[in-house]
């Protein structure tokens, strides 16, 4: 088994993806065996007794939202009683950040990978402060929420429709270009999105009073185009997957316990371990203390060769997660050791357009002893309570170390038999 | 007279200076004595005989845009005799691009500074391609500055004035950590804008098709915030003007004939020298024969600190200008030497947040040699015809070697009363 050969398949997968987003939908429309009592969270499989407080609180926001539970108590005792079932976004095409908790109803952005013809999934982005991705799920949440699907979505749906979709392998790259890394600062690629979608939306047919609440909610969230950058990593690193022999991560993903990744060449399953306590800069009045452990599918990113990996072309993030340009500089340069290849439609101005780096290889992780980076948001630890700052982080190394061995084991079988 | 000291109260006054664009309203309203046969122009004062191509094609374009012209004979004949005013825009208060042509009827921005009270105007930037300002005056020119001034102005003009207005000096920030520095790259500006103007344009009460046709035109092109940032450097600089014995050069103009420059200390003055012609890059079909020299107002955005002084902000600009992202960052570095301080405001990521270099001192140009570094626009040398590229340029020492002569007299003279 050639593995060089293998990598480099999985990377012009990848390099070659095209994603789109096309439209947007309710999840149980879209997302094929999408259901009701299903209730999809960030990162690996956990079961209830082992889900942390933003995910707990996610959790029973999403069974509130559903109509599953009345309350906070009812929705616990369903979850108590296994009356309900979970698993990972990432097993139903679907990404979405922080807990994650994606339900039948929800609206979910739609992205097309036109190479492959495959799509992938993220829901709305609800802006800041108590949020449910953040495990808060009070009647102002669960009011979004419901203004998020009843009217945001079918004008913002129609729009994208009528207009043939927005590439988003561009809408990246002109992020790169503007000071973005397209995980934890989204501001250029949400102001673009803003600009791209209004006249579409004023041409959506839409009242005059939701079209201007919708306009305001484009104008008000730097964070807009995170759901669907995600969603298009998402579709790219699933073209990547499944190349036999191939090293390459195709999945980072955290459940605010166990931080897993999945690699090309080993199916589906995932290699977990315990998920790291991001480091970072907090809101006033939180600290280091409050924060959960890393939480999100929006790892994705890092994954597909963004965010900390792009670090390089968005000096300004450390105002949001600490350190200085000259980290943002050093974290892509460090990136370049443990991956395949470099992304051309991603060049960073600042090393004179070089591309970013992408495709993680276990091996190289294994072998150099550097784990990627990850920015994150970071959420407070208990249920209910939402977003307390922001920082960086890295995978366990365990993770990647199961990754090799299963690798090994596999090669060495196939040579046996 | 201790230059030292004026010069440090120039830069204070610069530096307080919170330029915000309040609204939209016709030339002739707002700048004090505009009147409609006054056609304003970019640069310093210039007679008909000497002006160049695109400035030429300008003036038969706002004559005709004005109804004090049929055509193009018509207006030339006017020109020739003498039958209507010409006057620089920095006469009356205003900046605009490249011709800068500014007549009566035209919408202008209107921007007030609040440190001060007072006022600059820009006008409308019309996009790409055939444009008046590019010294362009066909139908569909003309067709474009009606609807700019019959169906856009009044829609955003409404937006801006129920809102309280826009900070620009908070613009110009964002612009900096996003790869913008202001005068040829405007991109992420030209996003935020249309981000924060369009639910304000969706409550204006417009019908839907011109509200769509708005949002459009802000989604359309990248340039739309240079007029607005252009009039908030006006309003900055202004605010610097007229400190006795100040050094500091508060305007930079060309009309496409000569380059001008105004100093704090010395009054209305202009010190004037034949421009130069940029260098660049060019759009298919033209060359550098084809380049007009150096025209436009425009240059008020590296009076003030930013447009070639933030270089290093926006690496990404050298694919447009020509260069590399290392020439980008020299540009600012260059730049420091010649200026008497720098913008906290305005702290460019890629140098760890240092201020932009600010206020240029005539002295220090002369002293040392280096001029001022300027990212252009380039016009095609004939009338009618528009941009052929995009480059960089440096204004003539003889401007600067004028002033410092009238510096020295000035003090002389002072010395001996």
């Amino acid at each position: 088994m050639d593995i060089d050969a293998a990598n480099r398949e999985a990377a012009r997968r990848i390099l070659d993806s095209t994603p789109v987003l096309v439209g947007i939908a309710r999840a149980d429309e879209v997302i094929p065996k999408m259901r009701r009592n299903l209730i999809l969270h960030a990162g690996p499989p956990i079961t209830w007794d082992r889900m942390s407080g933003p995910l707990r609180g996610a959790v029973i926001g999403g069974l509130i939202y559903e109509g599953l539970a009345a309350d906070e108590r009812q929705a616990v005792a369903i979850a108590e009683r296994g009356e309900v079932e979970f698993a990972p976004c990432h097993h139903y095409q679907t990404v979405s950040p922080m807990a994650g908790v994606t339900t039948a109803s929800m609206p979910v952005y739609i992205i097309e990978n036109k190479a492959t013809g495959t799509r992938a999934f993220s829901n709305l982005n609800e802006g800041y402060g108590k949020v449910l991705r953040y495990g808060a799920f009070s009647e102002d949440v669960q009011a979004r929420l419901r203004w998020l699907a009843d009217v945001c979505a079918p004008i913002a749906g129609a729009a994208l429709e009528r207009s043939g979709g927005i590439d988003m392998k561009s809408m990246i790259a002109q992020q790169i270009q503007m000071g973005d890394e397209g995980h934890n600062r989204n501001k250029a690629g949400s102001a673009i999105f803003a600009r791209v979608l209004a006249p579409r939306l004023a041409r959506a047919g839409a009242k005059s009073h939701d079209l201007a609440a919708v306009l305001e909610y484009l104008a008000g969230n730097d964070l807009t185009v995170l759901n669907p950058v995600m969603a298009a990593c998402k579709a790219t690193m699933d073209a990547g997957h499944g190349v036999p022999g191939s090293t390459v991560v195709t999945c980072m993903a955290r459940n605010g316990t166990d931080f897993g990744i999945r690699v090309s060449g080993l199916g589906e399953r995932w290699f977990t371990a315990p998920a790291e306590i991001p480091v970072g800069l907090f809101f006033p009045g939180y600290s280091q203390e409050d924060a959960n452990p890393d939480i999100g599918d929006s790892t994705i990113t890092e994954t597909a060769g963004i965010g900390a990996f792009a670090m390089a072309a968005a000096p300004a993030i450390v105002k949001f997660v600490g350190g200085t340009p000259k980290l943002a500089l050093e974290s892509t340069m460090e990136m370049y050791e443990i991956t395949v290849t470099e992304n051309p439609a991603f060049g960073i101005p600042q090393l004179d357009f070089r591309g970013t780096p992408t495709g993680i290889d276990i091996r190289k992780v294994v072998k150099t002893g550097i784990l990627p980076r990850v920015n994150t948001g970071i959420a407070h630890r208990q249920a209910g309570i939402g977003q307390v700052g922001a920082g960086l982080v890295r995978p366990p190394m365990a993770c990647f170390e199961q990754a090799v061995e299963a690798m090994a084991s596999q090669v060495a079988a196939k040579t046996q038999t």
